[in-house]
């Protein structure tokens, strides 16, 4: 196999989109300490990326694709960090290629860096060393090694309130077993502790309150501290029953191997070609994705993610946390595993983080890359003949999966040979949980018991999907298309008739969604005709229809999450606006994000656009979501619409047994251990019942 | 393997819910056909199960799945049948087990028997016999044998119009190669054909309009008869371009066999238990649905599908199909093919009908049952000590899929381990399209141009669902459950806080979507309290958000759909009450139906209920979607909501690669041909980055 010139490029140097390499992190962080005096201790928060802008990227990437080769642009790394035990804070962009620190600007006291998994074990560090926090666990007579903190951000409580903080919920270990592995989210105990990040210690411990409403005072009923009866537990070592037999092996087997070519980050598959990006935040993103050699997307990624708690009670009220801008998808990435998290053949791509040293590491199969095969892409049966063609629907799934404290999330990225491409996501893990009085259950209108003094509030998920297209190029618009009736006139005489009514719009801002009227949101091309159709060539988005946030405006939850007040946003470009709620979320006080660039009211007809997609899961817990909570699943859908002159899978061969080779029950049961059956079977030569007639 | 008491009962005769066997469906007609005079000519439209009244099966279901025996309820089957050449049609019952008829009833003239694939022979026949039809060859200058006439049921334009009438849309062949396999839908004639069923003769040919708008005079353009340049096809061995060789074989093996068991129509898989129905109309029906030994529902099935166009150029108005009423979703069946629309092991279900000589025959193949691997279950790590667990998530699809005319539609009943019943809709096939002169196509609005002087009308594609539960047993109630911010106030202070407000419906009626409140129809049993929640067991129906129907109220279109103008329709339960749109659809006038059912206004609180969901495609071609499209997707969920006292899943075994055997993309590509990893890779002990804390 002859290297293409692609991978020539890519094993002379890094491609401008590929993500930070451990050398280019660690000569990032070394630049960067040489900024300061050297007994000037840091905590280096991130480091990424800083992608290049796009009037030099663009080019590139056209230029690469046509084979020819432009200036490779220089690399850089965005580095946040702060002087420790201060509130000074830094955005340093440095370019490595050059190795020379490009700017480095000291972030105002409004812009917090972000709550990383060094400072969340330093967190519960200091939480478990508290005097403070040891009187309460004495209170409760419980053993100080049965107690787990779990470290959050801290929200928000009012105006002018930057001091770093992090809250501190605190559970225990199941007290018949003190397993490390028992579900703690059955035993949450009935106070939070407050950290003071800059003087590193403990400054307060709130108690809980244990009735149905905020005005209620506080009931004397405290913690349940037995595992009697013994709680569902969802590691399988520690359940009571035994494991269900009835599952039977199912293996996905390619015996050619698997149809798609990874060149580093760059993904080639079924006239498919993308890069693929990872970095702290977001964690997986996709860029410059084209289709037959036509340009679809510059740049996909989840941007932002809220989970902001309804349950009134205060401190609860400050309970919501931003799991992207805070956490960071790429730090909270499972690693994942071959055989426990996909079937078949898979390619898993890792990803470079930064220690609070600013020591670089390399976290292991973050992303993982396999084909399914997902049921029927179409089928005829001409009846006039009886011959049936069936063609399968072949997919490419790009799966990043993160744990952040009690929540899973997975995220794909879905492309198939139809031009599709999806993003799904999957929420799944452990309800967060806070004590209630059993008493007061009933009257409990903001939440589910699922376990005896045990209740879990109800909370929204808030996704916002950021999609930067380029359908066949420069110059796109966003049509709101609806299906209407056509009034009763001459032209309507039988009151049957509809048609579309097309808006463009035409200044930045935000759409509803309006599923009675069919809404369809096209991003079109206006400058590219569809021969066929004579339309724009574009793309439709399916969104997902789902409830805005519920939070009042006025409260902290809404203003930190403006992106949850509408389904759609559309904005101009501009470079390295990327997050739904803005650059720094935690403890945001919401003046940044979406709300302020679409305030530009600017013209986004015909122009380098970005449409952002909110969605959320409404999640009022049910008993079966304890102790793990089965998937929950929404899917947003980019659709050619007049993209293509005629359906682009007519060349994807027909479905048959020969290639598939499925096996039928009656063969199965009498023969299990052979896979495949000797007698081919004639395929798809179905003979229908209805007869021909000759023309 | 010792056989169980239900396959003893079944192997002895039938069970009260098994589909008509051959010598039922045998026996039944002969009797029907004793009934008449000897010369009497009987036209047999179908024939199929009289399901035994729920009062008498209900009991008998119970004592069984009890070990119990109970009196076999009579075997009856409902026979619709017709004096040929006259208007007048029976429905008749025959109990076959006594081989008596029970009941001879003839149809009111506005009860017309469905168009089966018999009557759509006589008719293309009748139409290519036409001297009226050669004449209009003749005028296109047209071979006749390069001609296809595509029968439709005619529809309604009138009150008080009942004599039995077929249309006929006309098409032909591609001119270049007059293939028996090219895609006639490229090629619409400018003329469809009135039949007059009763005399069996063309009542008329009408002329089809050319121009934009129905108050236009017709255009002097006529049809295309030319297939250059070549007009993609869909039929690979027709097209001129060569077929992609990028797709590598993608297998599923299942070494130790299939997880389910099937004993003739009683499926046992993962705790699930059911029994597979199949007949002449809704094709497959699932019946007496437990899990774990717990009831969840009496019968689910599709109960009808209505596809209105919206083109309102007359003949066109008329143009309007219940793919279930009238065609029958048995009769349309496809024989599925090994290897072609599954893969993995495959049981498959025959299914019996009649001729309309009366003689039953087996359509082989028209329902297939398989496992399927949908991805994660749920997962979760614990950031203390590292550890992930992950279940996968094993589902059980029963598929069928139909052919009427032009379009495909796939139906899916999907089950997995957590308690889901999903319907799954996919449609695919060929859009039905009607000539256009090519200088009108940027006029017309109510459809799409898919090549030059072919038009694809906008239409919908309306389903209805029917859910008839029985959710831990005998009564049950639909609450309808809203998400609402709380006020500001003294319960709310800081204005973060939403509960759910919950209305139980009393009467029959319909209700109403609100993706903006996030509303919840629970099914719950009042009667039966889960342990960890405190309410009544559930299971929430989780709707497709989508467009009512478009037609005007006063139209036929609207008229005859009734069940089209609202998305949750709640009735009390009634024995054969089972249609959305009536018993008699072909030709209806609208009368019967979901609007007539509700109408007589019943308690439905802790009573025998039936859950009617409505939901639609609003299909507004892409040029994507011809020649065949691409599969359009869309899942009603039946989810438990409360219906168990924890996650039912937890017993699942853990997804692990010993099980699962994945290749790695670099063992893969390094060794194309062999299949599984020598050795075994430590699964689901993922070192996670967040350290361990000690408490």
């Amino acid at each position: 196999m002859t290297p293409t010139q692609t991978e020539i490029v890519s094993a002379a140097c890094p491609h401008p989109l590929d993500p930070a390499s451990i050398d280019e992190l660690n000569t990032a962080t070394e630049l960067v300490r040489k900024q300061f005096d050297s007994d000037v201790k840091l905590f280096f928060y991130a480091a990424g990326l800083h992608e290049p802008a796009k009037k030099i990227l663009r080019p590139f990437l056209q230029a690469e694709r046509a084979g020819k080769y432009l200036n490779m642009p220089a690399r850089e790394i965005c580095v946040i960090v702060g002087i420790a035990r201060t509130p000074r804070n830094f955005e340093v962009i440095v370019n490595v290629t050059e190795k020379v620190v490009k700017s480095l600007v000291e972030l105002p006291r409004t812009s917090l860096p972000p709550l990383v998994p060094s400072e969340i074990t330093l967190a519960m560090e200091i939480t478990m060393a508290s005097d403070l926090v040891k009187a309460e666990v004495e209170r409760l007579q419980m053993p100080l090694d049965q107690v787990f903190p779990e470290a959050w951000d801290y929200g928000r409580d009012s105006e002018n309130e930057y001091d770093r903080k992090v809250q501190v919920f605190m559970y225990a270990r199941n007290p018949e077993t003190n397993h490390p592995e028992s579900n703690v989210y059955a035993f949450p105990l009935d106070f939070l502790v407050i950290l003071d990040m800059t003087k590193e210690e403990v400054e307060s411990v709130q108690h809980l309150p244990l009735g149905a409403s905020a005005s209620k005072n506080r009931s004397q009923n405290t913690v349940r501290k037995t595992g009697k009866p013994i709680e569902p537990e969802y590691v399988h070592e520690l359940q009571s029953h035994s494991m269900r037999k009835s599952v039977k092996p199912l293996q996905v087997i390619q015996p050619e191997g698997p149809g798609f070519q990874a060149s580093g980050n760059l993904i080639e598959w079924e006239k498919w070609r993308f890069r693929v990006g990872f970095n702290w935040r977001e964690g997986m993103t996709l860029h410059d994705v084209t289709l037959d050699g036509r340009e679809v997307l510059y740049r996909i990624a989840l941007s932002e993610m809220s989970v902001p708690y309804g349950d009134p009670r205060a401190p609860l009220h400050r309970k919501s946390a931003f799991d992207l801008g805070t956490y960071g998808a790429g730090y909270t990435a499972n690693n994942l595993g071959l055989g426990c998290d996909c079937l078949g053949v898979i390619k898993y791509l890792d990803g470079n983080l930064v220690e609070s040293d600013g020591r670089a590491y390399t976290s292991k199969n973050v992303i993982c890359i396999h084909e399914v095969d997902a049921g029927i892409q179409w089928k005829h049966t001409n009846l006039n003949t009886g011959k049936a063609v069936v063609v399968r629907r072949r997919q490419l799934h790009l799966q990043m999966i993160i744990t952040v404290a009690n929540y899973e999330y997975a995220f794909y990225f879905i492309l198939d040979q139809s031009g599709e491409i999806m993003f799904e996501t999957l929420a799944t893990g452990i309800l967060s949980t806070t004590p209630i009085d059993p008493e007061e259950t009933k009257k409990c209108r903001f939440g589910t018991r699922v376990a005896s003094g045990v209740l879990a509030p109800y909370h929204q998920h808030i996704f916002n999907l950021r999609i930067d297209p380029c359908i066949d190029g420069d110059g796109n618009s966003v049509e709101v298309i609806d299906s209407v009736p056509m009034p009763l006139d001459e032209d309507n005489p039988y009151g049957i008739g509809y048609v579309t009514e097309s808006r463009t719009v035409s200044r930045s801002g935000t759409e509803q969604l309006d599923a009675e009227k069919g809404r369809v949101f096209k991003i079109v091309n206006p400058n590219r005709i569809n021969a066929t159709s004579g339309q724009p060539v574009g793309y439709k988005l399916v969104p997902i229809v789902s409830q805005r946030a519920l939070a009042h405006p006025t409260s902290w939850h809404a203003r930190r999450s403006q992106f949850g007040s509408a389904p759609v946003w559309i904005t101009k470009y501009r470079d390295h606006e990327l997050y739904a709620a803005g650059n720094y979320t935690n403890q945001s006080d919401g003046d940044d994000g979406l709300q302020a660039y679409v305030a530009r009211d600017e013209p986004v007809e015909n122009q380098d656009i970005v449409l952002w997609h909110t969605f959320s899961f409404t999640h009022n817990p049910r008993p079966e979501d304890f102790p793990v909570m089965p998937c929950e699943t929404a899917r947003v859908v980019l659709k050619p619409n007049g993209f293509f002159d005629f359906n682009p899978t007519l060349d994807v061969p027909p479905s048959n047994q020969c290639f598939n080779k499925s096996v039928s029950y009656e063969e199965s049961k009498n023969q299990a251990g052979m896979q495949t059956s000797g007698q081919e079977v004639p395929c798809c030569k179905t003979k229908a019942k209805i007869h021909r007639v000759e023309g």
